[in-house]
């Protein structure tokens, strides 16, 4: 285990911080931070777009990216099943590494446990992450009425990708998942003045759930048009093969931003700039009523509730 | 789930940044902080002395507090195999409020994941924590020969207490885990100048392995007087009739001190008078030779080195 951690873990992932390889780490800051946590435990460990090292770090990243903050801190805990090969475990840390780079964050403190065979499933990872709050004030309570949804691309590949994989479904076709580190499509929203409220990634559940949310949290109501909402054609093939409603279908790449309705334009285009926005678009509004519920105008011109989810969302997608 | 974090986990860890119910928190900072990381895969969940929940607050906390930090936040994450009872994982999380409230930290961002049946063993429990630095410096670059050792009381006391339970040991007596938080013991400490150069927990590993990690870290050696070192009959009779040396097993309530000689007594005089501390030992001091060892002096009057454990130390001890 000395070993592992000194020869593995810290030679690849390099910093000045981790190396003095005490329990914890020290840092520095002058001003707000954010702080936030997610375990992982998505099966399998590898599908089509990432693997479960990339996820933990995009997961964690993106979270703090939607507080308005700049990730810079991670920890980093495995809890290893015996008997996982080691050569798994290198390629999921040099996922860890090579996204952390990617998204400039120094993981500084670890911890690694082995439990005995079939007391957990190879591996689950937590990371938790420290970000400094360069855009204060995002908040579910600065939302009006009038308030324009936006979405940065097609929703539920994430989901669809693990599920395809895990219960080896012969689609014809692979769905990748959008898991990626959001930096370079938030960081520089963050910087001027664009109207932006409120942002959250739709993972678990859904964009189904992150709006109800954002509903639930306002205290006010969102229509969404079914028309604008970005889904690919293959996603729209699975899920019609499946059953499954995209919307209640977990992202990684994803973010719902909130935007005064005069500026929403402004957003959309400095998004549409980005790869990872270059499919963004405006799928709904901010409504006085139904206080709480989520709204969708179908393709059909039907209106219909979309609601929390019932019961657990897909297990271990995440 | 969305029932279980409102009802039984916002309520009971109650405070207004958890609260939000954000994926994050916002906390302010405009200092120096330490950040650390810890998952708890203890088995049995509950021994005499503490539990997992208890388990995870104490670990964290302690971690933050050997980096001269008082703590402040903590994450809290969860991995429950699916059929965990509702009532066990209540008393787990009231064991989390409770010491979190004792150790004065705030819960303010957590995760819950759910895991199928016999792909974990009941839950595991991962907490990440921030903590204010207000004693700069403590490192094992500023340890010198001559330096003393301390640790403030009995050793070997959670491991063997996890250990005796687990495999339903008759001993003829119980082994009480020595699991508690050490802001008592330790924040009043950090705050006058007492010579106090470095301070680690022996957790995993036992003291043997801290004291190790140290000889390491500073390029000097240690020698211990296996005489001073304290350890309660009971342990001492519970360690022969396994054949296990107390100087490996895990503490989770101690601390071990390295002090400039010259203020040595004045730190031993001031743990003594804490609860935590009123069996505080001098145990040995910092030697030039042999460099990166740990030489014990034996009640026998020999002379050994004490290894760094090799292989894994006890499974599921923390």
């Amino acid at each position: 285990m000395h070993e592992f951690i000194k020869d593995t873990l810290v030679k690849k992932l390099n910093n000045p911080i981790l190396k003095s390889l005490g329990d914890s780490a020290v840092i520095n800051y002058k001003q707000s931070l954010a702080f936030t946590t997610d375990s992982f435990v998505v099966s399998p460990l590898f599908f089509p777009g990432g693997d479960i090292g990339k996820l933990a770090v995009c997961g964690t990243v993106n979270d703090l990216l939607m507080l308005g903050a700049v990730p810079e801190y991670l920890s980093l805990a495995l809890i290893i099943e015996e008997g996982l090969e080691k050569k798994t475990l290198e390629k999921i840390i040099d996922s860890v590494a090579f996204y952390a780079r990617k998204s400039k964050v120094k993981i500084v403190t670890g911890d690694t446990k082995v439990v005995e065979k079939s007391n957990a499933d190879k591996i689950f990872i937590n990371t938790s992450g420290i970000g400094r709050i360069i855009r204060d004030g995002l908040s579910v309570k600065n939302i009006k009425p009038g308030d324009k949804i936006i979405i940065n691309g097609n929703i539920a590949e994430h989901g669809l990708s693990v599920l395809a994989k895990r219960k080896e479904l012969d689609l014809g076709f692979n769905i990748k998942s959008d898991c990626i580190p959001l930096n370079n499509l938030i960081i520089p929203l963050l910087k001027w003045d664009n109207g932006i409220k409120f942002m959250r990634d739709p993972t678990r559940g859904g964009l189904a759930t992150t709006l109800n949310e954002v509903a639930q949290g306002s205290g006010l109501g969102i229509v969404i048009n079914e028309r604008n909402i970005p889904v690919s054609p293959k996603v729209r093939v699975a899920c019609e093969l499946l059953g499954i409603d995209p919307l209640y279908v977990a992202n990684e790449g994803k973010v719902v931003l909130v935007v005064d309705s005069l500026k929403a334009k402004g957003v959309l285009a400095a998004l549409g700039k980005n790869r990872q926005g270059r499919n963004a678009k405006i799928i709904g509004e901010v409504i006085k009523k139904p206080k709480g519920r989520v709204v969708l105008n179908t393709i059909l011109n039907t209106r219909r509730i979309v609601d929390m989810l019932m019961g657990e969302p897909l297990p271990r997608i995440c």
